[in-house]
């Protein structure tokens, strides 16, 4: 089997499960309890968030843990929304949005809020300059993703922080879901206030997330209760969770040391093998993407039958994001980006981790190219 | 060692972390995915919510699984206000709820939410015509928990859900944290709209909960994104974690045919032996409370010292609810109750599980009288 689908989730490293087993089993205080079974849970807690500080090269106390990545990009955005409404309610995003941003952000449309939504260029980039047009003295969010979960392209996040100097009052959040231990990002010297990270995407579990809320900024909370988390997110803390997420952070900053040209030749490989189908069409830029990501198209086919056709060959890759996949709309990021409608329904995305290989890349293109030859078969009869 | 804070949290069942990591390695796939792995996991998600809704007796498509009580009772709340607001502005909720009932309520109230809380009697009751007599034509909402938190007792729910049914505009959330795998409820006949459960309050893992939300019930989300548990609430979910809860939920609800008996026993010794002691005073009443919660005591001392001075002795008891313990503020629901400052103050939470046995309740009952003696005479010097 080879699993090229790292984009929608990750298998977890085995010794994050044995961490998590651990903790569960040994360490399962309440933090919030004031005896010592609560004391070493909430040590454990702290160490974790202070791991995850270190590698991300923030404070601890700007480390805040969630469930996961959407609710870290809902908090910060309903968040800011609401904790400065009466400074105004103009919000600029990117129409290539997760859904996890765009929804949060509809929903603020729907309660009165002023949303102005940047496209991206014919690259699947938006450029600073595109931001800094739309700045107003009202504008008290920007929220621009890192990497793309669609086509893998890199925002322009330093620059874009660099034009927010100038607009000291409004906020700049970064869903770093997908570029996180793939493609570093400056989050204490970038002008980024708010920087979303979710567990399951780096081999961490599913249902963990945190939220870098750089010092002194102000936020709303969505969930309110025994005011855990700074106030900012009550809830029983999820103790085993985030210590595996820190342990899969750390792992996995240690593999891309190791391991990152493994990938990017195996990126290569497919690259290079799919630009050679003359019936594929690929989307992402070879300039400004992310390492792991690469989206094309074979025009006259639904993406699904692709998926299915290549599911059959034990080769598991995705249409879309995996949050909008079961819609079976076309992807919105391609369509923003100028790709035609016919294209971007039969878009593919191929998205790799460390421990992927150049020998399964071969295999894949191969199995593609032999998938593109039967699917055109089946069409001829 | 002597755990005797399970309604602060639970250790979790070893077959319960076996189902957990069974799941993270061998179907990590995302739900919303559209080849087979995902679906391995939509599967299993999806036989865990039947599983629970088998359990609790209501409809698999009434169980919505969010990130653990905290986010339930926020989102029945804030999902009720939000989506109901054209029709009414009034909630009526209880001054001994849970602070993520009271604390969200609370939020509501500062958004101009207009709120009416209602006292329990001096046994730690809400009786069902004090609920009566505070409706309204514009009541959106009624929250009042099934099982006290901090002293146990249990509320007529049933009979509020009957004095509701006049009240057809009104919605009735319960906060069933504390009840559920000891105290039976009907959800499904009863009046409730909505109930809160957490995984950890019955040896499933931190991180997972659910809301029971009645066919037909409106909410808005507070997560919104990739439209996951139909709309309600979006982020890839936690398919171990649920998966773990439902077996969670199975199992104490076995145990508890099997051993309720004996944790009633140790109840007893415990009632016993602790109103023989004469510098405590018992705040639990014996009728209308759940069999695992006992609230007592000891005038003179700070309820930390004993916790502190009983966990010297390898037991573990906890002051008020974990989630308000560090703030060492005295039992809200006490003072309520009209118990005087000072005992609230020194207010000492005793909470079992189904493991416990009367053996375990001797033992700590020696120990706390011992502890009193030894306090008693720390003062004498």
């Amino acid at each position: 089997m080879i699993y090229f689908d790292n984009s929608a989730t990750t298998k977890p490293y085995r010794q994050v499960l044995d961490s998590f087993i651990k903790v569960s089993e040994e360490f399962y205080g309440n933090p919030s309890s004031l005896h010592k079974i609560g004391g070493q849970a909430e040590k454990l807690l702290q160490q974790a968030r202070s791991q995850i500080a270190r590698l991300l090269k923030v404070k601890e106390t700007e480390i805040l843990f969630t469930s996961g990545g959407t609710e870290s990009n809902n908090l910060a955005i309903k968040g800011i929304a609401a904790a400065h409404r009466q400074r105004g309610r103009h919000i600029i995003t990117t129409s290539m949005e997760h859904a996890s941003v765009h929804n949060a952000i509809v929903q603020l449309e729907s309660l009165g809020y002023d949303i102005t939504y940047v496209k991206p260029n014919s690259h699947g980039i938006i450029s600073a300059e595109s931001i800094q047009n739309e700045l107003r003295d009202d504008t008290i969010l920007v929220s621009v993703m890192h990497v793309n979960n669609e086509v893998g392209t890199i925002q322009p996040i330093e620059e874009i922080g660099m034009v927010l100097k100038s607009f000291p009052k409004a906020f700049f959040h970064v869903d770093f879901v997908q570029g996180i231990g793939k493609v570093p990002l400056n989050l204490s010297n970038s002008g980024v206030h708010l920087a979303t990270i979710s567990g399951h995407k780096f081999h961490g579990l599913k249902g963990t997330g945190a939220l870098f809320v750089k010092e002194g900024v102000l936020l709303s909370p969505l969930l309110s209760g025994g005011n855990q988390e700074g106030k900012l997110r009550s809830g029983t803390e999820n103790v085993a969770g985030m210590v595996a997420m820190a342990k899969a952070l750390r792992m996995t900053m240690e593999l891309r040391e190791e391991k990152l040209n493994q990938m990017k030749s195996a990126m290569g490989k497919l690259r290079n093998g799919i630009s050679q189908i003359k019936e594929l069409t690929i989307h992402t830029p070879e300039k400004n993407s992310a390492p792991h990501i690469l989206n094309f198209s074979i025009r006259g086919w639904k993406a699904e039958t692709f998926v299915h056709a290549l599911e059959a060959k034990n080769i598991f890759v995705s249409t879309t994001s995996a949050c909008s996949s079961r819609k079976k709309a076309a992807s919105r990021t391609l369509l923003e980006m100028g790709v035609p409608v016919a294209d971007a329904e039969s878009a593919i995305r191929v998205s790799l981790t460390y421990s992927n290989t150049e020998e399964e890349a071969e295999i894949v293109v191969k199995a593609i190219a032999e998938t593109v030859k039967q699917l055109s078969e089946v069409i001829k009869k």
